[in-house]
């Protein structure tokens, strides 16, 4: 039997056996029992689960200290970035729980019987429905937000659907920490035990996928292990929605305005933005195209200053620290890239450096047009705005698409054109790697940043992955769910064709 | 080079050539000519592309006669039934027209910057935008509402994505007169003449599927070819969604209750709704539970009378007719079973009589729980309560779900809990034949009655599949899109949380 074990990313010791890896026994007991749960969660209700979700976040909140300590110890994240990111979990819970309360995420529809010109129309009642269990996978370098607690979870929850989450090896103690806090909210909500549970290990992680009673399942990850679970899930005798945040270069622009009114702001805001959380969000900066000339030499002056002024920190784990040692030396051997601060990353140190590097955007080759997972940025300086369409052209759908303009700059139009074209979020004068959990939020993207692009991973969007539509013919009014009565009110509803607040 | 011909299902011969079938360099044309049209088809704007919807149904209707008598010879469906087919064919462009108007399937949302409990918060807009140039397949049952100017094109076009649609091979020329019909329409209003186009012959389709500008498929179909088209899509090195609407069971139960009081008229209608177009709906109701005892009795023999004053009818092509001869032949070979009309299929003859055939419900085989496509009931008599949900409990996912139960029927809660957990519609006292294009409608369901369990192919709703979120970033106010600038009224928008119409 393999044994889970927490492993200190700063000395790279096993400093806590965690749990046994889960047996496929395991995996579809722990399916089994979500898909037992499914209806008791579900007739909570949407006051039930609100308050569920409020209650996980109290109980996240009281385990703060530990918590934090625990995942520090797991992902060397450090403590003030993991206390605002619990703070972000718990925040995401409550949001889930506003859903919940403003009930326009039901899409609930009244058709009243009558006469259109194709003939009669019964009476047609449609909402949204929980789909029924579904998988998780924990993402590893947002331990709390894209993990046991993070996103995909409050939102599988909040729309009534049992989550089985396949911790992720990188944090297992922080895991089951999380997933102790949740079970207890749950508990304290009356909701069955089994409403959240958790898998360890990576054949554990494939069962879920696969189990018969899993309906759909959540991921943040890689690229390559994104793709082979979505080609799984695809593949099943009954294939499942698979929604996989992958990965994305989020290219950053600066036009020659910007170049000039702000060059100096530029280089320092972008700096922080690539070493944030050691280069490790997927929504790092890792291409910025900065026009040639004595302004884009300022504003690479400034950036390369500050970067200089960055200390070395410790990555997540071995595979991401050797992943970032042969990502940038694959960068660095492009033809004609300029090295502006770094040198070769040794795999064997725990603390890593930022890696600057600059290249002509005629120069930018296939590894610069690919995400690399760290703090690694690459500066593409064009000369015309033919070169810099051309090479915007040649970066693939991403996340995030941000552009630094001046006024009146008369590159503004034709780059949002271009960028929403391809993008699932275009920022402006700003720097990506913030991702507000709000309504307005859309966290997704065309393939390869996501597998499913109609959907969002952050955001009050999030709940709509877990729901699927029913629709009620003529079903006497006594048996309707409260929200399609005819009296119901306090949510929004399309009755007749109109919008009803 | 392969000629695509029109045949007679009455005589089984060629009246008609119709075009070449299309070559894999026919198929990249086509795609990126309507890749190259989607940035004008976006740009025409909600109002352009409303305005080109009612044109394309005013095109249509102009073409009524021709359409409807060149439909008829190759689908032998009758001018009545493709009278109203076509009136809801066009019925629903302008019902999507209406959804454009609306403009609340934007989902248009403002969040303005501001400070929250997880720190500041920049100013977010999100809006959907079309996805990109579609594939569409159209059914042999429905040729004109669900072919080439069916509901999957008319959402499709009012989202703003051009569409490719594969004829279907037995209607081949009834597709081209859709599509001359619809490119007039499209002409008509200033849209680029890509905006529609078809492309015939099987490896056509699969070109379509495969090629790298398109960016989602509507299907409806066969479980066989959908399913080997999803995974197409899914394998791709760029996977995209496939929304395949593929077969259903549609099982009806008649309670106890409901059999006392409605025997007759429950059997009349029964009868009427499974022969409908020659059984050939998705929706056709392929089992039926009834209680066994005198009321049940008194049903069946509604039921077989009004079944054997069925007249023999034209199916719509030889490999519908050689299907429903083994699929009825297979169903008359399960244990058991009693024949109460119908002889054994001739798949030589044109015309196919009705088969009602009658089995405990404890006999029901595997091939009576599977869609048999074409005018065939099997009636399954249940003798306790247990017996009746371990059944229904036995039938996998389904479009609809038909229930008929008497007043204060303690079964009517139980089952409509049952079926709405595995259903798309769920209809009550009624037939499930008919799908009214509505704002309530869904037309869905879980795998294998669909592909994708939170989308719908018919009502509002089918809009969704083609759409995808941006989100917006402190963009400067000028250059939003009209539909998320600050003082912009007319469409249901959700400003800081709250919904607005």
């Amino acid at each position: 039997m393999t044994v889970v074990e927490s492993i200190d990313p700063r000395t790279g010791e096993a400093v806590e056996e965690v749990a046994p890896e889960s047996s496929a026994d395991d995996v579809a007991r722990a399916c089994a029992a979500a898909a037992d749960a499914a209806p008791a969660l579900d007739a909570l209700g949407r006051d039930g689960r609100a308050r569920m979700l409020r209650l996980m976040a109290d109980a996240l909140e009281e385990d703060r200290e530990v918590l934090v300590e625990v995942t520090d110890r797991e992902t060397a994240l450090g403590a003030t970035r993991l206390n605002g990111e619990l703070t972000r979990t718990t925040y995401q819970l409550r949001f889930f729980a506003e859903v919940l309360d403003d009930g326009g995420y039901l899409e609930a529809t009244i058709d009243h019987a009558g006469i259109t010109a194709m003939g009669p129309r019964p009476d047609l009642r449609r909402m949204l429905r929980p789909l029924g269990p579904v998988g998780v996978f924990g993402a590893s370098n947002f331990p709390f937000a894209f993990s046991v607690s993070g996103g995909d979870t409050a939102s599988a929850l909040a729309a009534g659907c049992p989550v089985v989450v396949k911790a992720h090896e990188s944090h297992p103690a922080s895991s089951a920490r999380q997933l102790a806090a949740l079970q207890r909210g749950a508990e304290a909500a009356g909701a069955p035990s089994a409403t959240v549970a958790a898998v360890f290990g990576r054949d554990a992680g494939v069962g879920v996928v696969e189990d018969p009673r899993i309906t759909a399942v959540g991921f943040t990850g890689s690229v390559a292990g994104g793709r082979a679970l979505h080609d799984r899930a695809s593949m099943r005798s009954r294939p499942i929605p698979f929604y996989g945040e992958l990965g994305a270069l989020n290219a950053l622009t600066v036009t020659p305005a910007a170049a000039r009114d702000r060059a100096g702001a530029i280089g320092d805001g972008l700096a922080a933005s690539f070493t944030l959380g050691v280069g490790q969000f997927c929504t790092k900066p890792g291409l910025a195209l900065v026009p040639s000339g004595p302004d884009g030499d300022t504003l690479v002056a400034a950036l390369t200053d500050r970067v200089r002024g960055t200390t070395a920190a410790v990555m997540l784990n071995q595979r991401t620290r050797e992943g970032f040692a042969s990502g940038t030396q694959e960068l660095r051997g492009s033809p004609g890239v300029r090295v502006l601060v770094g040198s070769p990353v040794d795999p064997t140190a725990a603390a890593v450096s930022p890696v600057l590097l600059e290249a002509d955007a005629g120069q930018v080759s296939q590894a610069m047009l690919e995400e690399c997972f760290g703090p690694v940025l690459v500066v593409a300086r064009y000369s015309t705005r033919d070169e810099l369409f051309a090479t915007l052209s040649a970066v693939g759908p991403a996340l995030t698409a941000t552009v630094h303009s001046g006024d009146d700059d008369e590159l503004a139009a034709p780059l949002l054109d271009h960028l929403s074209a391809r993008t699932g979020r275009v920022v402006w004068n700003g720097y990506p790697t913030g991702v507000a959990v709000s309504w307005a939020m859309h966290h997704g993207g065309v393939y390869p940043a996501t597998t499913s692009p109609l959907h969002t991973s952050v955001g009050a969007g999030a709940i709509r992955r877990w729901l699927r539509p029913v629709s009620l013919q003529d079903v006497p009014a006594h048996l309707l769910p409260a929200e399609l009565r005819e009296d119901f009110t306090g949510i929004p509803r399309r009755v007749d064709g109109v919008l009803v607040v």
